[in-house]
């Protein structure tokens, strides 16, 4: 078995320094986003148009780019780049443009399905703001129309695949991949809706073994594994399909995409417990935003953390402030979570993790697909982006 | 080209009449739906057990199980069983088991789709009940969970397609065609949306051309062409599916789905039509419930046909009327109907449609699929269903 790499050697992988590492980074994280951005503009053009040749009225054509327009472009992109980031590194050298674009569409692809998600949430979560704006359903004239919105993004989706990818020979397990994916996060959100419900604080609910449930069903396999295979699909790494009446196939030690998913969903993990312990720890200024973990009842991190270590007093005190919209009570549970070490919690389970992703990586196989190897930079390109991150 | 049917010789396809042909029919009709009952109880455990292995803890399938229970098999399942009725006049004999499983697999994945978008539709229209009961989203620990839970519906209908039709040539067909009907059905949605929003009345945004557009649409695509489609897939008839280089494929007049979405579009318009005709004009002990569209601002064909003959007056009478919750504008409202004849218009539209639909059936191509023919007994058993209906 290989060493386990050290901290932070993982990180250097990319390559020589550049003279200004911080400003040159920037720069070509800027003109990544721009041209990623270019590809939603195709994109939408063809959803537009292939609304108004279906025959749908002016209003119908202006309400749907509207949709589009203030759910899809404006988040950080992370996701749907990371499919283009992904094929490059497997392909191991720039991609066409036609191979950018149909990574591209990829990556939107799974824009489309976070803006799905993220609408239909922000509805059931009764959420103020997303990205810095009003949470689309509390538009003036939305409402609960943003429930028709959401689906007709996840359906633009399968439009956009189906015009790029219907000749292509992973065409069905591109398909199979997103619905099942779709379906996993949606058991995700809804084990957190009946663990955290809006209205009703219960923390007897919450344990870390439910925290790590939802955050791997809800976010780490469209976040974290979805782009990964999608990437992996189209550099032609074929996808291992069990018949139906075959054995379990997760026996199957050398499917590829198995050891991607027995990577990316700890790592997926490990992204949305720091994206907990920053919602509580971070200075607002740094983070962009005001954690409101705490008074909206949040099954997080943080808190699941703090009920496993706290006296009974402790928790009476927990039981009585958590979920509720007033800064006093906020401020309570904070004390806590100072009392009992979240923070130094925090810091150890960041350690180990580290750790043990680095050792998962190193033991990933060398010897090509077949084995069921996948570049290990696939993985330390995630795992850079995401350790000891301020926001 | 061929004479068009005398209206009612259609009617008769099915063969010699029973003794009692009355109490026959309703005890062949009990049976075929404890049948199909009996398939959802299969895919129903099949489900539950997927979820299960998947790690959800037991109050999420309980949940979802509650999820199913509630909003898949209550309603008249018309749509599923018509894949099975179809299936049957395609190969012209009784299904195998086998056969039959799979015809009720599809029939069951439309009824998820319906229940899919009635859980959502009801939330987003403010509905209170559904057949019979309180609306799902009205049920006291639910409210707007309900829409990760039509999600999960929309989920269960790939996952249960997954499982039982991942190995068929077809299996492609099937996803493409579930998730084309599912966006043209949410573009319906949208076109109703915006037309007829629950709280503001604008009787200038409707019109008849507008109402078939929603019908066709919202309606027609899956629950007329989809159930048939289905059918043929199974039994076999292959899908053109041009590349996405090819000249307009609507150009294919050989296509037999073509020539299926040719004839049970304009059914299915008809069949909403008459919906929403005897919402208006049926006595409710014969149909079942008490009619709301004209208190629900619906665009109901009946509002559309007074729109399009009423004098200035009675426009008048109609926009300070309509959708108004009391029962005095309602009474109103139904006056102007009755005064610019709204029954007359009905009867004659249904003779009309009658007509046209027969003889579109009586052009359908003898010569076999590859000339884009299909049983011409597929179309005229569901005419037959639908003529002169009465609730």
């Amino acid at each position: 078995m290989p060493a386990t790499p050290t901290p932070g050697v993982a990180l250097e992988a990319n390559g020589a320094h550049p003279p200004h590492p911080g400003l040159a980074a920037k720069a070509k994280k800027e003109a990544t986003r721009k041209r990623f951005e270019g590809a939603f503009a195709t994109i939408r053009s063809e959803l537009l148009g292939h609304f108004s040749t279906h025959g749908m009225p002016p209003d119908a054509v202006d309400w749907y780019s509207r949709v589009l327009d203030y759910n899809v472009p404006g988040g950080k992109l992370n996701r749907g780049i990371s499919v283009i980031d992904t094929a490059q590194i497997l392909k191991g050298r720039a991609l066409t443009d036609e191979e950018y674009m149909q990574a591209a569409v990829l990556g939107w692809g799974i824009e489309f399905m976070q803006a799905f998600f993220l609408v239909s949430d922000d509805l059931m979560d009764s959420s103020v703001t997303r990205r810095g704006q009003p949470c689309w359903y509390r538009q003036p004239d939305v409402g609960t129309i943003a429930v028709n919105d959401a689906l007709l993004l996840e359906g633009a989706m399968y439009q956009m695949m189906r015009k790029h990818f219907r000749g292509e020979p992973y065409y069905t397990d591109l398909m199979d991949l997103f619905h099942e994916v779709s379906y996993e996060t949606e058991m995700g959100q809804l084990v957190d809706l009946i663990t955290a419900p809006e209205t009703k604080v219960d923390l007897s609910k919450f344990s870390l073994e439910r925290h790590s449930l939802i955050v791997i069903y809800k976010t780490a396999f469209y976040s974290f594994y979805l782009p990964v295979a999608c990437a992996m699909l189209i550099c032609g790494i074929p996808m291992f399909t069990p018949s139906p009446s075959s054995s379990d196939p997760s026996d199957d030690l050398t499917d590829p995409y198995k050891t991607a998913l027995e990577i990316l969903l700890p790592l997926g993990e490990y992204f949305q417990i720091q994206d907990d312990f920053l919602d509580f720890s971070a200075p607002p200024e740094i983070l962009g935003k005001i954690g409101t973990d705490i008074i909206d009842n949040k099954c997080s991190w943080c808190i699941n953390t703090a009920l496993s270590l706290a006296t009974p007093a402790q928790r009476a005190i927990l039981d009585t402030n958590y979920g509720k919209k007033d800064p006093e009570c906020e401020r309570r549970v904070k004390k806590v979570f100072e009392e009992v070490g979240v923070r130094q919690e925090y810091e150890e389970y960041e350690k180990d993790v580290y750790e043990r992703l680095c050792k998962l990586i190193a033991e990933v196989p060398e010897g090509g697909v077949q084995n069921g190897g996948v570049k290990r930079e696939v993985f330390t390109s995630f795992l850079e982006k995401i350790y000891k991150r301020q926001k």
